[in-house]
């Protein structure tokens, strides 16, 4: 038997054992017995899976959280590709790694390395030629490196995986900063705004790998609010931070979302904010776009109905 | 010549002499040589007022944001009252208290008496019974007692008056603590809700006696925000605050406005926040409907148009 | 076999009989054979319940609308507690008493009892000083008794059981009278509004025990127009009823949805139609808000999803 | 002097005579003294006119609602024409009626001729197959035919004049009965429906010639409501009208305005009553937009920008 | 074995073979094997259909698009009739048609002839009087006859059938032309507008019989510009058209749907353009109302709710 | 007497003579006599100007849509500056050309000279490597030079001055190209989406120096349906135009408002129609900004409240 290629590359009528990150898991009765339901992913897709026959051997093979190693055969169900799954259990990491096992391989990731777009946002961070801004940022990328590096920017929707909020930040820097430059604005404050507008999420969401959910604080009190605290606490252990640049860092957090009925308590009111506001929109609409494209199982010019886009996209064009 | 009455008591052919604020003042350029424009304000409403003559000799007698002497008969102009002034100058204080000149009486005030409104205030805190949230609000009320005794609760629209704020939080504490009763709410933290609901107000808005202004913190963060940054930092200050009621606290804040398109970023997720939002909305607006009966110059049965609420209003029935 | 609790208490892994009423039944043919499914309901709540084997046996044993004996365990599909049933017949009133069938423990009511509610509501009428008012209140309660008394408030949402619309009337009163006192408007009409506000709801619905459903009347005329005409025609039945109190009267319940959006053709033009309309907002949202934490499986400080209310709730606060 | 031409037909630089009503008169003070301002209108138009000279003569010789005589000539003031006027005094019937006067040409009034639009009216009604409707519908005709006449259809908007109600229910009344015949629908209910949609209006307004105000039941009721007790009482009194029947032609008064944010507590939900609002809406902006081309002052293909419609409108094609 | 009755009347439980049209077709792996689900349609309806059993046997006997040949007997499921089927296979025509198969019989279709619609739209055309507006209509009918008579309207929504989109223009001839009359508008330009309207459907679908999709044209221009360049090709081609009259037609074209948010980029500024727009919406409502009555399964006086208008709808009246 | 400084320049107390276009002209009859009211502008801006005395002598020296010799000193009117012109007429090129008088002088532009965009738009198109693209893109800037260095990007709004469009444009091709390589979208396609998309502002306004207004078409058809044909037809003039290329660049100009309620008829399908909306609508709302701050006459760090953007805007912070 061989090894399953990444779920991106799984084809039509595919048998093989893989290692992945099981993120699903439910028995559920049927009248003839039971049925074993789950999903698995690693870093680049998701996937259904079914387990049909031995229920009673595997069950407590694995739970929803762990790493496991599957056998399985491709198939097809309304349409989706899911898996057959004929033996299942968690992985033994010693004995595993072995056979190359990484947990990093089986965690729905980002594209791009994270280590590459680290290095992108530091040097972002020393091209600031403000020295406030510039202290303020590398306190940010000091105290909080670790969870930027892992953090998904959402919990659905988009960057929702390992990496996506760094991802997200680092393609707005290099976006925003151009449009800083069309625009006469202030580039400096609109990097900081890049990365500090969603500061918020490393309170408002908990993440494991492959499961993030809102926490408290993110439920009650949203992460404008929290990225606002964290800002305003952080700014005032620098001393001297002028004042008014204050009050515009922490405008362009309040105001990132562009309007109220997208949550921003007050809109944005400088070029600055208007900017960070465009910049994080696209960003997300774009992140969506291009993974219903990619991810799009048919063969016609179109995708299937985008619920939350309210259209079909077009698939149909080269790209250069 | 006699003392004019209290402005809501103006009536149609009055004469007199009076102290009031000058909160607007403009020199209008016409034709046949200039004419002074200012608007005057007391305890109990607001006023336009015109002066023809002598422009020359009264025009630097007074500024805007001074408290002025003034000799003028009521007309009307377009169906609403005016002053026709014949005489103006700024107030001499030491000379002028000899005839009764007090600030209190000539600034657009709550028509309770503040004293009182404070002492049913801090009856409220007395009776706290969750030993966090009683030490969190003896804290705001000694912290912040001279703004919250003054600041209006708004520029413009509702409880936009001297003592305004204290006016809304007293009337929303009797209100929502029975609210809490009947629902089984937390009493304590209802009441914890509406004295902070709007305390970033105080950083939201600039106060002088009769003129009301947004800061720069106020348009750039908005009173939501510099309200949850205030709350934090308090709290962080009373050592062993549960975390738990931290955050609810803190919800209170962020979710008073009730639903995102009116500025909050995150909706009510608790009775309480519920409670908080409902009793907030219902008091701005029996304010605005008061006010718009009680200032209603016509005899109908109805009031004229009310532009913001959308509506006229009936004035028509005996209240008990 | 022991006697099956509340389903309000039914705990994880439990086995019995009890009473319910089954207010649906569906006979699902899959591919070796057929099902039954159906929904069992009793004072406290309502659960999905199947049936696998001996089909053929039961199932002409009972319909839905009838009161049932069951035999059933617990079980759990996709995270939402069932009922896995053995045996199911109709009741037979005269043998089933004697196990302590009674008709009211099988169908989903009010928590509080209405003996009580309903003494609460004539307390109130009681306490009306304006004459008029009192005799038609003290009319409204005579001529519908017993429909007052038991009617849903609702088809779904909220306060849809047994006994809702007097829940929601009496809880509103108490609330409503509280509120007029605090803004000075008219306590005998907030209480005329309360009690009549939703009157029309008795003809919109019909309503037998665990089945509430549009009556022609309540689809093509709604309970806003039905309310008005039956309240005109008891108002013209009293001699003397003043007709401005009567116009005040009508225009609470035309308005008491609060917004043309909402479903009344005139806004609140009065103090106590704006209380109205905000009392009755509160209530039935309240009513969500407990309801969906009350029946939250979950242990999570926060509920599943509430999609009416668009947000999850959060259950994590002790309450006083 | 000659006589005036109607206000439709006022030309550029025309002086003459002529009678017309007052709707409105102000006394405006200014610096050299004081200017009377005031709207005079006749069956064809409304127009603004203003008197320099001579006020303290003229102040009392007339009063808004009052037909006057005027002398005057037009002139233009901010691209818009207006009546220079030198002299004015009320109407002396007995005199004024040898020079021509008659009330009915100085009532803003509907283009057609109110006993031509009645005699269609009448024809329509006599054409209904259904016994029941017939009765009903010539109840109405007979018990508000002096109003039915005269009321306009709303205050302002639409069909704002004498006469203008008759022409809306007349114009629905060919329309409707079309559609119905195009889609099968009921021919006379929807001819029910288009003489009893608005009946409420009768109640809505009080109508002076020249002047439509809203009634206390108008702003507390609304036309909506006012109609459906109106049509249930007249229905009442018919004895053996089937109970569908009534609630179907009820149902076409509550769902008249189509959408619930446009006021109507129901929705369409027979073919009938979507013909009727879709008729009622067509005819109401019809009416706007051809009188805001024939109104429009300026030579161009387009008119002015139209501040309710929310556009400007073509003049351009020239009409068969 | 019998004929099956035509789909709309198919009742309770009868049994027989018949000839359709399968516009899906699924193979669903079950637990214990496979299950073949497919959809079925003719003339008069559509029907969900299932086989069970010699699933190998039929699999590769017809794919989805293909005509067939069934025998089944009626079922019902979750309340919805269904077909359970014994036998299928493609049709045979040459020999099939002995037994009475017709390619027409098995498509959904409008449920008045063609050719007879057609008569009555060269009819309209030939009434035309403007001789340019008849040259450019009888082109259209002329260029695109094949099209106009079997297009649907819709890909879904309203007129989603075989000659819809003729049936649908050949009421708003009839109904147009009437308001047209009403109204003195022009009689020719809103006929011209009610057969242009939706000529960019053409393009923004493909047809087969019984499967109409989106063209790629169709998503990414939308049938409003596809329509318009169709119809400056057109009048560019007609010498002489007059160019006010151009622009005329081609702002039907672009304001057919009312309103920007319904996909109009400008919206109606003439009486023609607000009477097109106004019968598109009410023939496109009322054709759903006409479907969800007639296709509604139970025997209640209200449909089951209708989810895209957002209601239920009356049945219960008798029509003329 | 000496040269006023650029409209842009005026300071607080000026007096001298200079050229302007005049845009508006209004004889208002005021009690004493007339007042000529009126509006000039330069390149740098516009200013409201007033004259006065010897009207009978000025009244004919000049209409609106002339060049005009003006002298005049600055003044303030409810906060706004003016001009109180002494003398006015129109110019006399052959003799004004003497004094410095230069048509570009005085019509309202774009800040940036209009040779040095056009050279970066050629630019632009001289990197675009698809060759149909290049041919199509050359193609537009040949046929339509003159008007695309001139026009305005709308009448009022955003870039409403000489050479607006062009300024419009040159930025988005900067902005949207560097967009296009972030999000490897294709880099021609945009540039394409840039140059079409407003390219039926052309037929849309006519344009005469200072005064552009919507023409017939521009009403009736809007620049959506006008861009829309006229690159259909320059794309049927390049042979060999891949047909899905050309329903790409066409979906760019149909959705290029991102939104149904913004008035385009399609929605972004594509990554490239993403970037190209959000481009629009941002430097749409940018130069607003930016216009906004530079005009505001006040010394505060906020503007007066800005109606279009609904909000103040802060002017506090030193650009780079």
């Amino acid at each position: 038997m061989t090894r399953l290629p990444r779920i991106s590359d799984l084809a039509g009528d595919t048998e093989g054992w893989g290692f992945f990150l099981c993120t699903y898991k439910e028995l559920r009765p049927i009248r003839s017995g039971e049925l074993l339901l789950f999903t698995l992913q690693d870093a680049t897709g998701q996937i259904s899976a079914k387990l049909f026959d031995d229920i009673e051997r595997f069950k407590d093979e694995f739970e929803a959280g762990e790493f496991v190693r599957v056998e399985a055969r491709t198939t097809t169900f309304q349409g989706q590709q899911q898996l057959a799954v004929t033996h299942i259990r968690r992985v033994n990491p010693p004995q595993d790694r072995l056979q190359g096992f990484r947990e990093e391989d089986c965690v729905l990731s980002a594209p791009r390395s994270i280590d590459e777009m680290w290095a992108e946002l530091t040097t972002h961070v020393e091209s600031v030629r403000d020295p406030h801004i510039r202290v303020l940022l590398n306190r940010v990328l000091a105290d909080h490196q670790a969870q930027l590096r892992e953090w998904p920017a959402a919990q659905q929707i988009h960057h929702a995986y390992r990496g996506g909020l760094l991802e997200h930040v680092v393609k707005m820097a290099d976006v925003g900063r151009h449009l800083a430059g069309a625009y006469e604005a202030n580039e400096d404050l609109v990097l900081a705004g890049v990365i500090l507008h969603d500061i918020g999420k490393l309170q408002e969401l908990t993440y494991e790998p492959g499961d993030a959910t809102y926490s408290r604080d993110g439920n009650l009190v949203g992460h404008i609010g929290l990225g606002l605290v964290m800002v305003r606490e952080m700014i005032n252990g620098i001393s001297g931070f002028p004042d008014d640049l204050r009050a515009h860092v922490e405008h362009l957090v309040m105001s990132h979302h562009g309007r109220r009925e997208h949550g921003s308590p007050v809109e944005p009111k400088t070029i600055e904010a208007f900017i960070l506001a465009a910049v994080d929109e696209l960003d997300a609409k774009l992140n969506q776009v291009r993974r219903a494209v990619s991810e799009d199982p048919g063969a016609d010019e179109f995708t299937v109905w985008h619920r939350r886009l309210g259209r079909v996209l077009f698939k149909g064009f080269p790209r250069p």
